[in-house]
């Protein structure tokens, strides 16, 4: 055991607890049919929790942690710290980026020994410890070779490297046993048009993706490929805006069937929507894979990541997740960071134990609200008509026919009451 | 001659004047072999010039003009007015939606024949002015009858109206040798989710778009048929977003050869993006129709709908038209209103004169630095790696053998400088 | 009885109910001594309730109230139907603004007297009723009159006219006994720099809030004075755009004893800043007079005046209250309305017995957070150091001495946690 | 000389010039008889210019500079290339932090040491070159030490430490003839309200505030305090949230006669104003000390300090420096950085180049529309009411007065044209 935690004991289950405890996530609570950890699949997030050094654009780091500093050691140590917390949270998933989990090397050849080394180590720690792996990425941002864009960089080289770094993080995603690989472009953008080949940036990006889905094919991988939206930050523009952006984008190369979103309800709120939205909408279109739980400050205008805390507005994305069948091979994934003057151990844990909390509560109003249907009654009332056989044929039919109709049978439609209060009503009795 | 706007003559081309004439817009000068007039395409828009009360969602009607009152002598009245304006302004084009033009009746068909007088009342006017129509479209909107969407209505009899609507606003774009038919969706949206099936009412909006097509090529009608996106605004959420929304629904429904999109200027401000983005992304799509010119400000979260007064602006919007080859049937209609507080009729005029010398300032601009190449000369440069035949080849082949040249041939990126502020100051020296 | 509400009963408290009845809000429940409907203070908001048809900027009435059209049997039926819904809700208290209640007339005079007779109406209702006047106010935005201002428009006869508008409102106010006069200046700002003389009109602003003072004295109104920041829209700038904005006037004009704010969570929002921001300012600062309730839709960029629906936001706001003290002449007004698509009569009533036990639950944990004293014991100890005989001393000191100690005495501060997660998960113990 | 520049020489003023060169920044051309030199009073920002390393949320590092490396040889290296830019631009000021200068110490003693030695280095260049120094500011917001606040901080050591910090940043401005002493608190404000005494915290600053007075008159500096206003970023909420907020601020702690603020176009962005706004505000209270020039992307929700390019903004922003009399002490300091991707020296050069034409074409429009007059003959007019003696009178009187007058001279006020259309017509002949 390293020390970085002493003192702190795996959380129970205890509603009246006022010290750290899950007061609201119980994981083997059964609802509909399954475990509460098996509805929510919790993810800690390891670039967040064990890597970021707590700067923001005005000021460096906060954070003083022994496993920071770029040695093959540290890295380990910072796996070890992991794993440790991910059993105080009973934590039955965690994520990484490749630069999260392995110093850089000098060359591409170092680095990939370096990862590969310490997907090794997380190997045999996943052997003794029942967290598993829900998705691996490549960080193809930070490092400056990025600066311009990973697939659609205007140098090829970029995106060999790119092509290289993917292949890796795939390959170490399918020997972990990982349930999705993950691909979020924040350089996959431009900063300014005028210098930007906007045309052949989205072409390079739609090969690429392709050539991730027949790669994945070919080593018989079986999770799931998930697109992560984002509209902006750290780009101007990011080509993979939103939900919407992206289905257009899977159309265009041909790739609706074989890769999904991977939400995050931060992102959600920088692109304008609400993130039950971008849910909706997901699962409207059949790609709906895994979420990013966080919040995003509403008077910020950049990426806050901040732990969710509210719980009507997880309720409302749960609901969501819960009509489109739940999750498949995706999940929760805490892409939510500590306030960086959060400087001790205590409040990762804490941190992840409230958000625990908070989307259980969310999941439980969710689910007891889907059961109790007084939600659905009102909607499928709402749009009975649309059940009639004319209705139907119309639909079917042609612009002149449907027109035909309104003066021949006087049609004058009269409106009704949308009841939006009364259905807030109902949610609140609900959260 | 009415007497609204007496006094008044039509606007000479003056670069010296004071006065209310031209100053930069000069329709005959020709560039890359098209008259000006040609090239920009100017529009005026009846609603906001003709129809608008001067109301906002804190105060009422400011505006007196002798035309306002619900009469088929109001709305002739309102027709002579809007010619003599055209003549004022020497507009080649203007747009309406049908109830901008003609008195709403008792039923559909009052109101359908209240609109077809007034549909030929514009072709005899036509005959002696130069004004062509852009684009007709509907107004489904405003009444009542569509407060929860028009073909995404939950009511299959508001779907039925709409397609009545439609039919007879195409029929009468055909008749009048609109160049254009337009549909922008204020109400197929949503308030809230709570009450909506997102999608159900996608593939209803999806359906009548389709409908519509067929219809186009049943009645041999050669316009385009454009959809206008927007975020939001009347609605919470609109389905036709952005361009890049817009297109996947295209896709969705097959309908991306058939349709393209008309780009209004804030609309793509409230979508989170710059106009040229739109613009630019539209174009990389081949989905670009026709632009609303406008403004927002940037400090108003609602759709100001403004008219354009800074050069630089409209500049980069006219480079990416060139760019994309230029209007085919689309154009540049001034979807502005006047200012509340503009209550006289030579603020109508002035505005209008004002916006289309800041469109030729920018056209002119773009249109240079076309010519001029330093622009494009140096993007050239910045992509010309992807011109090598490794490059393509690469791009054609798999993962593996991308990610295999890093290691083999020791490849390790050097960023180049993007260059952004260099080329910021060579579009300062053309706007 | 009209027949508005007929078969809508007055609302019972009941925990269970599934029905319309007050589910959290307990009128009679004590907390600190007092009865829940005496800290909440509740009011109705007649303008959204009764004068509202349900437009938006880009759609007309969709609203039909047997009472709408201006004559006063109208405004008498209104009225009749206003208390009946006072007395359905068990409402402490209603808000009016002179336009929502009569008719205009012709002449001021004449909209003098249809105001006053309205006002004697209220006066002999208010004797059958409980429902009491929070405060009255001025709609000085709607007419073209006040289309550039009120008291700082260019015509000093507008001026006069708001002189006299105000002071007719704030006479009637005295005379039923109304416990606040409210100002909110929706056209006291601009549309354009280019001709404002900001200057200027912000020095008619301050003369005309002295005069409003000035004469609150010499009639002998016991009420507060209240101003009600908001940052635009209708105006694209508004010179109470906050709370901090509204202090810097009131310093000015030397009024910071004399008049306090009616802040409204909407316009928070608009400003960008939380609710309980402007709160905590507001109290900080000693001008925290009353609040408008409501909430803002977080992705619209205009006041959406939505009824509130998040219990964990109205719980912090009321915490703010609390730890001010709680509300003295103020309350909670409704500034809320309905949807457009919410038709019905049996909306209204939802719409407000919803919030009303949204406001009681958010009141309830605000109420038991404090009496918990967890989170006042962490914030105390935070600021520990400044008690200290040497911070206290150096606080009244010198720069210079402040700054000698640190070499002197070698300081080298250490951070300490800020703990905001652990402090969250506080309040999520109580919301 | 150093190696960073070379090749690249003074710059000319050539207005026909297609390489690196003032196209219209002409520093002795006489405008209202003063040089454009004196009127704009450029300054270089040494942080954005040589501290900043090119990082953001999401990526590190991309510039190479051969100065970086926390050593005093590098702080003298760096000094270097900054004089030697400052001759290329021919710049007549610069600013800095005292972090930007110098390396951090150990203890406040080392970095008092180092900073000094730097001063000590700067006062003898400024022998030999031509610039000087326009502010100097403390920068104490990057150390973790300032995590929670400077002067607003919970613990009182960060105060005193704070207080001798700016101590020695005024006493090194005042030793180099600095005409301006800048505080800007990015840390001065809060994260979340839960753990903040935000009465309390506001008392501390607004005592710092009057220390730093006191001192400056102590030590006779005769150079003005400003305050550069911000609303957020790094912090949640900043305490100088916009200029309308300073001076509420300035005026509960007796400072409004000495303190003034600087304005910095992207903040103002960020508070929801306009650039003009917040000068034209600052003017009119008496408070408008100097501008940093930069502007903000208007689609990106954080500080993205770029280097001004539209030069009918900057004319809007000139034009109320011109009417409130020019600069005193104040000056247009490029608070802008470059793009990350700009990796080269040349793109410093023709950034700062590009700002000062961008900038000398705005200025010249805006005195050339001043002289000309059209905008305020206008804006006169719109006003002259207010000049007539029974208006001045009623602006005198009390309210009844005023409000007795509308029934007794039967006002009705009618409203005339705003004219907005006309006026940004004409500042369209200008810009």
């Amino acid at each position: 055991m390293t020390k970085f935690f002493e003192n702190l004991q795996p959380l129970r289950f205890d509603p009246e607890s006022r010290d750290l405890a899950f007061r609201h996530y119980n994981p083997d609570e059964i609802f509909m049919g399954k475990r509460m950890e098996e509805h929510l699949r919790f993810a800690v997030a390891y670039w967040h929790s064990f890597a970021w050094p707590g700067g923001d654009p005005f000021g460096g780091q906060t954070f003083e942690r022994p496993w920071f500093g770029d040695t093959m050691e540290n890295a380990r140590l910072k796996a070890d710290v992991a794993f440790e917390m991910f059993d105080i949270l009973n934590a039955p998933f965690f994520c990484w980026h490749d630069a999260d989990i392995r110093p850089e090397g000098d060359s591409f050849a170092e680095s990939r020994r370096n990862f590969e080394e310490i997907i090794e180590y997380f190997q045999a720690k996943m052997e003794t410890h029942k967290t598993r792996l829900l998705w691996g990425t490549a960080n193809m941002f930070s490092h400056k070779r990025f600066m311009a864009g990973a697939a659609t960089n205007p140098d090829p080289d970029v995106f060999a490297w790119s092509a290289a770094t993917v292949k890796l993080c795939m390959d170490a995603t399918h020997k972990l046993g990982g349930q999705n690989y993950v691909l979020w472009g924040g350089r996959e953008g431009y900063e300014t048009l005028l210098n930007t080949d906007l045309k052949r940036e989205r072409q390079q990006a739609g090969r690429f993706l392709q050539m991730v889905v027949e790669y994945k094919h070919k080593i018989g991988y079986q999770g799931a490929i998930l697109v992560e939206p984002k509209p902006q930050e750290p780009s101007k523009h990011q080509y993979d805006y939103d939900v919407a952006t992206v289905y257009g984008f899977l159309k265009e190369y041909g790739l609706e069937g074989e890769v999904q979103v991977n939400i995050e309800q931060g992102h959600a709120i920088l692109a304008g929507h609400s993130f039950e939205h971008e849910l909706a909408l997901a699962a409207s279109l059949g790609i709906l894979g895994s979420i990013d739980m966080n919040r995003n400050d509403y008077q910020s205008g950049w990426d806050t990541d901040q732990f969710p805390n509210n719980v009507p507005e997880t309720a409302l994305a749960y609901y969501e997740v819960l009509k489109a069948g739940g999750f498949k091979t995706g999940g929760t994934n805490f892409d939510a960071k500590l306030r960086r003057q959060s400087l001790d151990p205590v409040d990762l844990i804490a941190a992840h134990a409230g958000a625990m909390d908070v989307c259980a509560r969310g999941f439980k109003a969710a689910a007891t609200m889907l059961n109790d249907g007084a939600l659905e009654t009102l909607r499928d009332e709402r749009y009975a008509g649309w059940d009639s056989p004319a209705a139907v044929q119309m639909l079917q039919g042609d612009l002149e026919t449907a027109a035909a109709r309104v003066e021949r049978e006087g049609i004058n439609p009269e409106p009704r009451s949308g009841r939006q209060e009364i259905l807030e009503n109902i949610v609140n009795r609900f959260v």
